[in-house]
């Protein structure tokens, strides 16, 4: 953002492109007058800027004597808009044509173009919410599942925001009591229970703790749990990620109008999403440069948390244990999932499946699959076992989740001076040491919500929003 | 369309894909009772069901007990809407998961999803506006030049239609009469004029002829001009397609939020777009296969209004005119334009620019244009030049011109039977017969303002609507 704009009425698109009509917003204090400029209604008598707010006017953009298009504008009041200022927005037709020619009119008139995010960052700036909700504006437009939207409408309406708020003025209120003594020099008074201050701050670091842990399910609810299918050339790996995402294709497409325009690499199952990666070489037709054990291989398995490895029925048990302990070892002590799907089964007898499952690594029984990519089947298994990927308890409950991670990464600083606060007492350091790293704890947590911030930290926040919003 | 459908509710998104909100419309008797069973308001005293027309309220959509969004409702009511129904916009946050989920609501509690162009169409069947206009609006949204902005949205605000319905209705009288003289019978009564009805039919003629030949005028302002780049390999093709682009893409991102996506092979000049054509092959850094003379480039001139030929400055003149006077050939009696560009005089001295415009065949130097794709000299004076391909005077008059293919058609339908007629008179034939002619041009001027329709026109018109429009 680098300096901040109060002053200007700004302007921008806040509809995507195509569509049938298109939204521009216009907020700050000459917003009504700008737009009385080049907006007429039908009823002549009635007037943009004296009209209430909550209320829309319908009639043309002009200019000069030249008719732009014939818009409904909504005309909203200070205080009470989504930046706390005057701010209007005109719903014209989706022609770019026309867009452009509006924010020209309104730029003409005195309006300036809005940065990415400045529309919320007034939000902000007018107190309408704090710094995590702003961030959770960004988060509930890009959210696509079931799941992120839940996390982030939590947060958006302030669920998090309050939990932390409430952690911070237990230490601030501690914060003062120590700083008093403090201020009593040598006397040596004690107005801050040791006993209670160990307590509150042992919870509240539990907490932070706790919000620490959650970011890992926060990123996966947020960013989608990354799958990679990897196996033998001809196996058929491009097969299999065509049937599911031809699949999720169907699912999507179901109500009309918000068919997705390209096929996405990503599958949803049970509001969770599920991203393939590296799926460029498995669209080639030819994949016979591939072969498992190469860095390549490495490198998917490195990035993915979950893992397909998908072998021939035709093939010979030892090789398919070969293949998979090979997995298993680039795997490691790590986290990540693996599942053998032998497909085509399609081309073989249901002996032959059994004979495999006989043979195969028992360390490998609980996720071997049979499943034929080229006739679907044994797909909605597969989907099942996805998501038992992700502990579904967890989610469901009201447990507030971490999902960014600049909260993230200030909650961490929270835990560590907590954990400072908690050994000085234990080992009696000094009244004013102790007070610092209170200080700190207090000063993360007001980073989270805004109480404390700076322009580095706005601007970081709000260079990622779209413009419009 | 098929069955039209005019007592359910209809509901879609109305606003394209991406932006910061998204704008869903819902259409019909049912539309505020369905909305206000997901809509709660933050004010819980006021009620949407109970709202006047042209206000807008703030609250939630929710699920049950689950939140799905903070939005802005705005309630139309009949007949005081676009469709003249009673309507609803929800403004919701763009998120797919949250569009999709609200559509949903709206379904379970009532309402269908809209086909492409109900909206409109329901506008059209409940004499919101006459079918001209109704296409008109189309348009509008496809607009991306002032030029066709310009003939559209003269036609959406009735332009054409009153034109239309002028030459009907004085028709009509003509036809009223006429008829009546054929029920008086054998008595040789004559109510209409013969020599008024003569001027009459003449001048509607000639207006049905001049909107006729606009349309070719108008094909170019609805779908720009199509350009082919020729030349032989290495002389710079993509060098210039790719500078005249690049020139686009800066002038076209002017207005932040308004960027093109991806560059698109076209160049607005004064308001007029120039589409190039088969530019695929131009992309590739080795044209060689592409020389002059092969099938290729001959198709590429028949689909072109203009061509530019690109030589090379180091080329002999008379290769030069051996390559225009091909070109030439392929162009043989049309009214295709064809520029001469000699390319690279970054590399050469003005003497040999001297040289060759000397020696080129005298009709071609009005077009000759020296040029440097490389350092994007001479740019400005190809860009003026292929500005006065159009005659610009007609385009700025506000003469109505056709850009409607199914307008087209009636016109020429409307121009032949008028011919008929004006032939009938000449040649006393009877009045019956040319009663009939008068009766079809009226029949297929009705058809252009929707006066005279059926399910089969409605629904090719429609059809090609987007969604939520």
């Amino acid at each position: 953002m680098g300096v901040i704009r109060r002053e200007e009425t700004i302007c921008a698109p806040a509809t995507g492109s195509g569509g049938a009509i298109a939204v521009i917003r216009i907020s700050g204090s000459q917003s009504l007058s700008i737009c009385e400029k080049i907006f007429f209604p039908l009823d002549k008598l009635s007037k943009l800027s004296v009209n209430k707010g909550f209320t829309v006017m319908y009639g043309d953009i002009r200019n000069g004597d030249e008719i732009i298009d014939d818009v409904l504008v909504t005309i909203f009041r200070a205080p009470h808009s989504y930046t706390g200022e005057n701010s209007i927005e005109i719903s014209c037709h989706a022609s770019p044509y026309i867009i452009k020619k509006i924010l020209e009119l309104l730029i003409f008139n005195g309006a300036i173009s809005a940065k990415p995010g400045e529309f919320t960052q007034r939000a902000f700036m007018n107190g309408r919410i704090d710094l995590s909700q702003a961030e959770a504006v960004a988060d509930i437009i890009a959210s696509t599942t079931r799941s992120s939207h839940k996390v982030a409408i939590n947060q958006m309406r302030g669920g998090f925001s309050a939990e932390i708020g409430r952690l911070r003025s237990e230490l601030l209120n501690f914060a003062s009591l120590i700083e008093l003594e403090l201020d009593f020099g040598e006397e040596d008074v004690e107005f801050a229970d040791r006993k209670k201050l160990k307590a509150i701050v042992t919870s509240v670091k539990e907490l932070a703790d706790r919000l620490v842990d959650s970011f890992l399910l926060g990123n996966v609810v947020k960013n989608g749990i990354p799958v990679a299918i990897v196996g033998k050339p001809n196996s058929g790996k491009s097969t299999l990620l065509n049937a599911l995402l031809m699949e999720e294709k169907a699912i999507v497409s179901e109500i009309p109008g918000t068919t997705r325009d390209t096929i996405e690499d990503t599958i949803i199952i049970d509001g969770i999403e599920y991203r393939f990666i590296d799926t460029a070489g498995l669209r080639e037709t030819t994949d016979i440069i591939e072969t498992l054990g190469i860095k390549k291989t490495h490198e998917k398995i490195s990035q993915a948390s979950v893992i397909l490895l998908i072998d021939d029925v035709s093939d010979s048990a030892e090789s398919i244990n070969k293949r998979a302990r090979a997995i298993r070892e680039m795997i490691g002590e790590s986290e990540k999932r693996l599942f053998i799907l032998i497909n085509k089964i399609d081309q073989s007898s249901p002996n032959r499946q059994l004979e495999i499952a006989d043979k195969i690594r028992v360390e490998e029984k609980d996720t071997l699959l049979f499943i034929s990519a080229k006739e679907k089947s044994g797909l909605e298994i597969l989907r099942q076992k996805l998501s038992e990927v992700i502990v579904k308890e967890r989610l469901s409950s009201d447990d507030i989740i971490i999902t960014n991670i600049r909260h993230y990464e200030a909650l961490l600083h929270v835990s560590e001076s907590l954990e400072r606060v908690i050994t000085g007492l234990n080992n009696q350091i000094p009244e004013d040491l102790i007070a610092i790293d209170i200080r700190q704890a207090i000063h993360y947590l007001g980073e989270i919500t805004g109480e404390i911030t700076s322009d580095e930290i706005l601007s970081n926040i709000f260079k990622n929003f779209c413009i419009g919003k």
